[in-house]
């Protein structure tokens, strides 16, 4: 039986975020039904609202870091039952049969992932769902494929995030060889800069955190980080030339990065993470003098998001959160755009008001 | 005793090149004295002649592919005698004490590496020359550290700008593990790209050569590349995405690369070679998309550099030669600009006109 879902969306670019009723598909043998408790706020949900990337279908009920409770399985499915505590990120489906997928990197799936939120949704058909509606939310259906397990030591509220926030710095971390003796920058200190530190510095690295402004010194200090550096101070980013093996730039804004590619060390590299919509400009001579990268990342995979949640657990790593009611998205997000967040917004779902 | 040497120099950003005439040192217990026969034209000669980076110190004397007969040795010289067919490339010296120099990357020296031409010279003081001269000359003194040797079935002429061009594009190739079912894209093919393509082949790699017209597709394949790409084909650049693990991008004037940037397979580089001066956008939509970085390299170390001529030797590789005598550098210059050569011009020492 289809499920009657209560969610915020978008109806326009230009409008605010407003209640709206809609039904998830009844679940199939394959299915896991979740109760969603918790919803992180993303940069990313902001951009799709706006329609930055110029592809967004309304309604859209954005939503991709996704906290909750089993309600109901299929048939087939093994690996979750009703009561579990569960998150899905920012995918629920992809083609299964490329290498990428194959190789447990669904996020780069060749045909492209089915993203929890506007993507085409041949299963919501039944519903007459056309694209996929993400967790600002009281229930989502997803494939078991797609679930992943929530340790018990960890909050669903401060646990959601890191559904994409915490997979994206984790990911790039553990591709990048991070351990022991690396030096990583972090450039922000946001919902992705502060998960990236506490990631880094628990997997032995030695994290400085870059940002324009000194208010966040005492809280990069304690998540981790051993240096803190204002990167509009010309001396001391001198003097921090050459140092870093990673850095992690997790700025969504457009921005100068040219100046930052000197502290890389050589064959560092820099990562970058936020969804910039206009090009950054690039000067080959500071690549090709030390022999150093610039690279994008992208969330990352299903078994590597597990990993990723049992690594925060063993290692009591969550996000620093501010919980609010889902009226309050919109100032949310106002406040989030000016980086007035310490770190992640997270809605309390269960304070969804019931449909008129 | 001092060597007296005939050589052309720039004396100004705005004049042309000229005889020139000076000393070089005697050479010293580490020396070795070279008579230098060929020596080849790179576009960064150019822009130190120009000084396109703004830190060029007149007059100089530029030419860092230079290849010649031993003509004297030091006491401690053991890895060459009079006679030997030697090389020289970009540096001739470095500091020996930091990582990259004790790891054989003296290219990378952290507190920089002499080069060739227009670096602050001690050793050239007893003479009078506060920076060091390059190629464009009858002979040069260098420390045996910084000397390789060209192997008897390379022609002199041919092997000279292998010294730049040859390890310039032989290093990433390397670097990036290029081997039999490589994808290899090639944006450019001039000096440096004939080499790259000459070279990944040898290496068993697939070469595509992506260039603005079709003037050079039969050359291209001759070289050894499997396909030609003309990177305004739209349709072409489309059908072609998402297929190179490394893309070659040997383009040293200012240009587009973000359209290049989706050629790139995940996981896949493109390393920059040329020394563009402007910024160039980049947009970090398509480095995340896929996990693909932007790049650079720079040259090569002299163990490695030694490597690529043994290299080039086994597979029967030399460069594309166009032999001026000295005299016509500046109409060289002039075509170069315009990428008229095929594919690199060398002087022919030997035609150096006797001092006045």
């Amino acid at each position: 039986m289809p499920i009657a879902t209560r969610a915020f969306a978008a109806t326009a670019s230009d409008q605010p975020l407003a209640p709206y009723s809609f039904d998830r598909r009844d679940p199939g043998a394959d299915d896991v039904a979740i109760d969603i408790k918790f919803a992180g706020v993303c940069h990313s949900d902001l951009h799709i609202v706006k329609n930055d990337l110029g592809n967004t279908r309304y309604p859209i009920v954005p939503g991709h870091e996704i906290a909750g409770i089993v309600s109901a399985v299929g048939a087939n499915v093994t690996r979750f039952k009703v009561g579990d505590r569960v998150g899905v990120g920012c995918m629920v489906d992809s083609c299964r049969q490329c290498q990428p997928c194959q190789d447990g990197e669904e996020q780069y799936c060749v045909p492209g992932m089915t993203q929890t939120y506007g993507s085409p949704d041949p299963k919501g058909a039944e519903v007459g769902q056309a694209i996929t509606q993400g967790g600002y939310s009281t229930a989502i259906v997803v494939d078991q494929n797609y679930v992943v397990t929530i340790p018990d030591s960890l909050p669903l509220d401060a646990a959601a995030p890191l559904l994409c926030a915490g997979i994206t710095t984790y990911s790039p971390l553990k591709h990048w060889n991070i351990g022991p003796g690396s030096r990583v920058a972090v450039i922000g200190l946001g919902g992705l800069g502060h998960m990236a530190v506490k990631q880094a510095a628990a997997m032995g690295a030695e994290v400085t955190v870059l940002s324009t402004s000194d208010r966040k010194r005492a809280d990069a200090e304690r998540m981790g980080a051993k240096h803190f550096l204002i990167n509009t101070d010309k001396a001391a980013m001198k003097a921090a030339g050459e140092s870093f093996d990673l850095i992690i730039n997790t700025v969504s804004a457009t921005h100068e990065i040219s100046n930052h590619v000197g502290l890389l060390a050589k064959d560092g590299t820099m990562v970058m993470l936020g969804l910039t919509t206009e090009g950054l400009p690039v000067f080959a001579m500071g690549l090709l003098w030390r022999r150093r990268s610039i690279a994008g990342s992208l969330i990352g995979g299903i078994r590597e998001t597990q990993e990723m949640l049992d690594f925060c657990a063993a290692h009591d790593i969550a996000c620093d959160i501010e919980t609010i009611a889902p009226e309050q998205i919109n100032e949310a997000y106002e406040r989030m755009e000016k980086s007035d967040v310490r770190y992640r917004f997270v809605i309390d779902v269960s304070k969804m008001a019931e449909a008129a």
